[in-house]
């Protein structure tokens, strides 16, 4: 019950922080990691193959521009992939990474979040846990009832601050 | 252990058809509806409350246009939800059925696949019920070893033919 | 005879403001609350099964991203329901909160205005009040002449400066 | 108690018929009028400034490609005015007709439909007349009842046919 | 032999000033004034309808968002009618403001300059008057030579810089 | 008084077509060429350079994909120069003939007419004329009547139909 | 003295046909294979890591869809790799090929050529190794003089048929 | 063994000059000019049909907006060119460089690398030397080296941190 988080790059790490950050709250354990598709191929291979067997559950990888990184560890790894399209400063507005990461061809799969969505990305990582653990899935209630009362009290806000 | 999935409109099961074969290829349970976001809305409410207490593990979800299903499944049910981008008549292109499904806010997630993608939708269910159960994830494996085995006869032919 | 004006979420306060004063400018109540289609699916089954019971006569409906909240409001009410996409910060310049707005199925208008239009969906749901109300009729009349005065008088300051 | 319909060609009939058909069905008065921006700018002055006055409540305008009439009918007209962006032949995939009547300025609203929804802005019009009519408002809420039901029958066959 | 210059609000004229001034540079009368298509309809009309009566030859409009004053004006006058795209506050992306003026249907053209182009359009405009004019015809000609020696020179101090 | 119409390649042709026919229709004569930018450069310095000096007034220039060639006109000519961006076969959805005609650098004009509107340009190629000779200005006036007449009648058809 | 073509599905070979023929025609040596970065991605690492030690001068990778293939050859070889988006049944409309291409990070450059673009693609292969081959070089001076004069005939054609 | 970089103005030369400084640290030769399109055809004759005379082996060439540097150097070259579409001031988020640039026709190729990659573009014409060069090539695959071995330590320096 592990989740690893790749990144193409540290200059995505302030993204990835979401996903990290949401996971620890929900006291799942994370590695991390950076894997460039493009510069570091080898590693890229090594991760991909043996992630299963070193008991991680689900990947989470985020990346930018052609953004390769979560296709291609999908494309060797059994596990479900989670794809974080990243803008980063070399996208055209993110199309390119969300399209690099979301139109992949059948037979392999990228389960993908929002433009930088690293904290949905956690938490999907989460349900996913969750969808065969009681516990985690516990969690995932109590989260979403801890959004509604967040959303609850702004709007007693704006109602106040109308009158 | 079971696989919920829903569409926005009979007119997407030729799409949602292949989400259901895999499943089925693989051994899965499945179950099918149509739950339209805007013309069932309590059936929405109903199916999305309870799914998790059905025995129901992942959801699968179709829609085209502006397409709420997915992410008012998803903002409703703990589970993991998949969302399937359909191109349906009414779309412009498939750009209306990729954003309003993929850009979900901050807290709720849907795990998008490609446009039309329901094959992928169904093999993603399958890797989330792998993460945690291993005779799923050797069938994953499998199927990769399938897909390997298949382009390489291709690429047999190819080669063949152009000698 | 009063229009209600919901939003998402508090971001979009700013964005919604505009809305609130020109329905104000025009002497029509306005109720203000925020009910967000994804963190509060409660609230916004209540808020859209019930507007018409509680003497509204048009709903405006303001979001951004994968903005589902106009159009699950609209499969609800029997109201008109205009849409007004905001672009937040996690929208993809403005395209997903349009198309998710606008792209509604056959049977479920929204009417949609532009990004960030809150005045112009103030200006027009008084316009709808107006359909049927002579005396609002007549406040639109006179607002559409203050446009044409105050556009006359930057020509005259054009005019003069290129003397 | 009246709708008109205007559009820009002819060629534009047979999306606008939906709204024609529509209108007819929930028995409100519709006429039909073919009014160009761009060949028939007099008439286009003469239909918007008097609508009012000779009973209209609400105008639906379609047009395609670079799409004045909504728009322009509304800067005269103190009534609502729904926009269908019709995607014509002469029409980049239709962004060219959408955004010519979506993204209108502050001051001059454009109630703007789905690409080709004339069916919608037939409905529109409808809950324009019935926000202030209640034998209107009846009809929208057994309109929607009957969607509801077309779509459990569906559900049914699909349900039916999986088994 | 006068070139008249519109344009829909004054928060345009940073833009359109760089017409006013290349036309003053190559010693072209122009006149300059606001005209709003949506604010200002019975002025669009006078103008549009008299301007070739009154001695002008050419027609410059800027406008942005739904940018219907190009193409209004040329559905009115049998002049040339020069459009350019404003990138308003209220575009997106300026992708509104050039379809909604280049896409005009058959019948009715607006010869369409890039966006914020108003430079390129007040050449435009001098030679379409140079078309008949060999005056004019030939400062474009000087003109377009005191370009290249720019470039040349720019060409010198880059070369020099990277010796 | 003469319009020079060219083209990047003879499958431009059957667009091409609609401004040679229509300025036959108003009695302005016309050459019609092949220039290939791309293939046949020193054609197009050629033709560039002495177009004005060979009594052309008004160059039109079709061309699709990354079409340069209206550009490079402009480039060396100083005859007003009308761009026709055409859908060919490897356009992507016309947006990069669009695009390349329209967006150029400041000084260098391309009066960019709708996607495929070669008929809008010679319709242009006869207004640009049209600003210094009254003859021709009189047949636009006829020619936009005749559009007008169109129009009603179509109005009247349409309208008896619905009756 | 070999160009390489590969390629991610053997769907995608009408379109890279077309770069076999030219090379052929250019009587350059061409080896073909299919190599998926998704379904074989060993096979893609044995190939990319190898090809320069084949004798390979060049290779050429066409792929739809989210295209790794390009990218991910071009990361592990040190050879240049020139990148042909297909408009593959998955894709949309092109742009996810285009992008997943062209958008590469820096230190990873794929030469990409236009949407099916598989001639220019051989022709370009043929142009680098023209690089340092004069025997090369002059087969693309007599390929660039062979387009000029179709071009030319294609004119006469055309004028001929115009008078 | 020499590379030519020319760019359409000097507002290019903060992007270009990272090719350049690839290029001189990987101790290949460069020249640099300013050659516009539009603003010097003369030049961009001259120096498109002898590049290939004076010892240059690959053209690398930059440009925004409409951007017709590369295509029309290629289109009098036989050698191979490089372009860089720039995201210049005039250009509308980088999409009219991309496709003015990317989409030429069948014939003419250009090979296109990111955005702003001017980087990858010197990256490219090293590797195009290098595809007959072995000292070049074995920079090349140092290169690639070095790039493995910064992401390896920022690697570890996430992980470190993460702990």
């Amino acid at each position: 019950m592990k989740v690893a988080i790749v990144m193409g790059s540290d200059s995505d790490l302030p993204v990835m922080q979401q996903a990290i950050d949401i996971l620890k709250e929900f006291e799942i354990d994370v590695e991390v990691d950076i894997v460039s598709a493009h510069r570091t191929p080898e590693k890229l291979v090594d991760f991909s193959n043996n992630a299963h067997k070193r008991g991680i559950s689900v990947i989470i990888a985020g990346a930018g521009g052609a953004a390769h990184l979560p296709g291609m560890v999908a494309s060797m790894s059994p596990l479900p992939v989670i794809g974080v399209p990243v803008k980063s400063s070399n996208s055209i507005d993110g199309w390119d990474s969300i399209l690099s990461i979301l139109q992949m061809p059948g037979g392999v799969p990228v389960a993908t979040v929002a433009l930088n969505g690293a904290k949905n990305a956690g938490i999907l990582a989460a349900q996913i846990i969750g969808a065969t653990n009681s516990a985690v899935l516990d969690t995932i209630v109590a989260y979403k009832e801890s959004l509604k009362t967040k959303v609850m009290e702004a709007a007693e806000r704006v109602k106040t601050s109308q009158q």
